[in-house]
């Protein structure tokens, strides 16, 4: 694959110089086209050591309007980056719409090096890999176009590269011990490299090699290659995720699914529960306690109809605990911020640091359930929906997230009941609103949608427990039992993986 | 003072029940007219160890809507807090407008703590409180009610209190080695929060002082307190800080001012120019990786009329320095997520980490500037700015970080040529819109308030450099040198106070 970018490309310095005025004005122009669209970029500027990474950063940030730029270095992570899930520290710098991010060094690094020194094994590397490949599907999908630099240098010039910067003062400070290190092993990282990039060449984000020899071709390349990039992204632009569509079709009700089958005639007594509920929160007090000081981490979300309980079994739980580990997480309707960035970014932004416990009430599956029914987004975003957030759940738990789902689910006579008492009880009217009404109205088309949901994403690592919710009492105790369940079974048994 | 919390206040189990109900209501009712307020909510829970703080986070919990309202614990900090003035991680946690946050532990802890084991002197701690009494004036200027309790306990029942969360199996984790130990220093701390409360006691932000040995006396007393302090802002509600008004009176034209004093003469040739750039540009890059080794921060910030310089001067700057150390931070507009917390809050949550270059086009001086002539912000409100931003600073300065604040200043005529120019120019057209030209009509206003703004915060920490700008060369090496002679006398000579 690199020799490609081993046949001596070369620009002579008239026209260079001959080109950048137009390049330049073509960079800004297509800055401010972009400002105006819903598009965002992410720039990867990856490739060997000596090969210019630095000056092309240098070299776009001055040509670009530094209002629509933002350039992160990715090296060293701090401890709240090391305390949540491996990408959590590249969601947390992803440009919002409009403007162009420029990573140095990016998710490739990390599984390179570690690969290189044998730190994790092929299939580890290849898992990594395919995780990236998803991330950059969803990227793509959600308005983020993300182009991919390779600066290459054939081993020979690369060692003269090095020389020469060490010999200049000015430059010398940049060949450091690590990247010596690295020179050592160029042909293991070529290998490794090569086989990166071949496992991530993907059509919607391709690999761009760069043969780095020499640097006005290489300027001029990365230029052009960017512009041309974010040029077809914007002819191709759709109307962004998210948007509502004019009439989004309803599922079919269905007259047999694991909601209905649920026996809602389960029932406790207050005096059985006052007596469940004694034995299991000093227990669930106790676990939550051990959780935080094992550093891992616990998030409990909470789905169902309207009035089907979330708030009440939440306070359950959150009474039982520690008001310094839990933090409740209610979603509502996104911030300006949150909606110019991809759907999952309010749920990484508001990630926990490790030995905390958060509860969601509501969550990420919004987008298969409101956002589907009512037309929120267009279909094939909440059909992608399923797989991103499998693979979301899935950083999580291999992080050492527990993750624990929760179905309250009533029944429709059950929540009119509850929405009269609403209206009845002073404190409780304002949990009642239009939107109620309006959403019991679908109520055939909600259950579809979260039956369609749980056969998708109910996995072995992050499972949905559906929760009989007619009867509050019941509803409540086995949520907790659930909860202690599953800390009893993953506490101590646990490596975190980070 | 705490003797008056030391009298024996009681609530009778009957008199408690039938207050709740209403109690309730009003709570909830409450968080509706503050939802739709422009004000926010800061409730510190502070007081002695087993008076009961975690019970009454959680009554608030239990009785609140969780969707108005956050709890944060501030209890371990990260390292990238620790990376961060003392104030950062409360910034980092303040409640959007509409919000109520509930803070466990306190910006007053640290103080107490650290006095009490003799870590600070008397001096620094009331240094420290003084800082304090400054960050919760702003913030109720900005329309933040903060509100403070202080429970308390007499020795004699704290011991007996702690014994008995002892005895429990459920609570017993909660009486901690470091519990025990404060117990030990009850009366050091008695003492000291005494001292605290005095110079913290602020008629815009009064401690309120409640008896913990009754529970039932000390969650209503809580409550009800809490909705006086609510209701009492709201109806002395007034429009919110930065809402424009009718037609601000503009500043008088200054015949003899700090700017027209410069010599706009000064200039610099091409050759030395060069001469001088060659010399200075690889002095600054070795001074920053100094910075980034020594852990220190730097921030550079520049501000002067449209068409100064300014983003040629940062150019050369960022030219000279390792792109993975700096980053340009352009102040546009605000989001709403920003307008909805103080006007610094976005330059705190923007604020890197030591070892770090920020440089800000534009910066919180748009609030005595732009905001002032523009009629953004009341004249209270830009008044109070230049305090705010003195103590904003002195805590950067503080906390080891380098600030170099630049005005770049040409004359009108200069300005002129400058606008023709980008007219000509294609990839500078963008740069020339109609607020340049707008601004550039009330060039005396922003020219007196620029000088109202270096008399007032320039100063021995963080002093202004004008530079005379009518000369591109002048100005740009005029900045470099000043921030490789800022850095010179810096570096090594200072130790991290955090």
């Amino acid at each position: 694959m690199f020799e490609s970018a081993e046949v001596g490309n070369k620009i002579r310095k008239a026209e260079y110089q001959a080109a950048v005025p137009e390049l330049r004005t073509a960079v800004l122009e297509l800055q401010h086209e972009l400002a105006a669209s819903t598009l965002s970029v992410v720039v990867l500027v990856g490739g060997v050591e000596g090969a210019g990474k630095e000056e092309i950063v240098n070299l776009l940030m001055a040509w670009m309007d530094a209002r629509g730029v933002e350039v992160h270095a990715m090296w060293d992570t701090s401890d709240e980056e090391r305390e949540r899930p491996r990408m959590w520290r590249f969601w947390r710098v992803l440009p919002p719409k409009g403007k162009i991010g420029v990573l140095f060094g990016s998710w490739y690094t990390q599984p390179i090096v570690d690969y290189a020194y044998d730190r994790i094994d092929e299939s580890r590397f290849e898992r990594e890999l395919h995780e990236v490949v998803e991330f950059e599907r969803m990227l793509t999908h959600e308005g983020v176009v993300v182009i991919k630099f390779w600066m290459h240098l054939s081993k020979k010039i690369q060692e003269k590269r090095l020389r020469k910067l060490h010999k200049r003062p000015e430059t010398a400070w940049r060949v450091t011990p690590i990247t010596r290190k690295f020179f050592k092993k160029y042909d293991t990282f070529a290998r490794i490299s090569e086989q990166a990039l071949r496992l991530t060449d993907l059509p919607f984000a391709p690999w761009r090699l760069v043969e780095a020899t020499d640097e006005r071709y290489r300027n001029l390349t990365v230029v052009r290659t960017l512009l041309g990039a974010v040029r077809a992204a914007l002819d191709a632009h759709k109307p962004p995720p998210g948007k509502r569509t004019a009439k989004p079709p309803l599922p079919e009700p269905q007259p047999y699914n694991v909601i209905r089958n649920l026996d809602m005639s389960k029932a406790l007594g207050p005096g059985d529960y006052k007596q469940h509920l004694a034995r299991l929160a000093p227990k669930l007090n106790g676990l939550t306690r051990r959780l935080a000081d094992e550093r891992r981490g616990m998030i409990l979300l909470f789905e169902g109809p309207d009035a089907a309980g979330k708030g009440g079994a939440i306070r359950r739980l959150t009474e039982a605990m520690d008001a310094r580990i839990y933090q409740v997480t209610s979603v509502a309707a996104p911030t300006d911020e949150e909606k110019a960035h991809p759907y999952l970014w309010r749920f990484w932004r508001a990630l926990p640091r490790l030995g905390r416990v958060t509860i969601y009430d509501r969550s990420w599956y919004g987008r298969v359930l409101v956002e589907r029914i009512e037309g929120f987004c267009a279909e094939p975003d909440w059909r992608r929906a399923y797989s991103e957030i499998n693979a979301f759940e899935q950083q999580l738990c291999d992080y050492g997230v527990l993750l624990c789902k929760f179905w309250l689910a009533i029944s429709a006579d059950e929540q009119l009941q509850r929405f009269a008492d609403r209206k009845e009880t002073p404190y409780k009217q304002y949990k009642l609103t239009e939107e109620d009404w309006r959403n019991r109205a679908k109520w055939d088309a909600y259950e579809a949608a979260a039956c369609d949901m749980v056969a998708r994403t109910s996995t072995d690592l992050a499972p949905w427990t559906l929760v009989e919710a007619n009867d509050k009492l019941w509803a409540r105790i086995k949520v907790v039992r659930t909860v202690c369940d599953r800390l009893e079974a993953a506490l101590g048994r646990y490596k975190i993986a980070g």
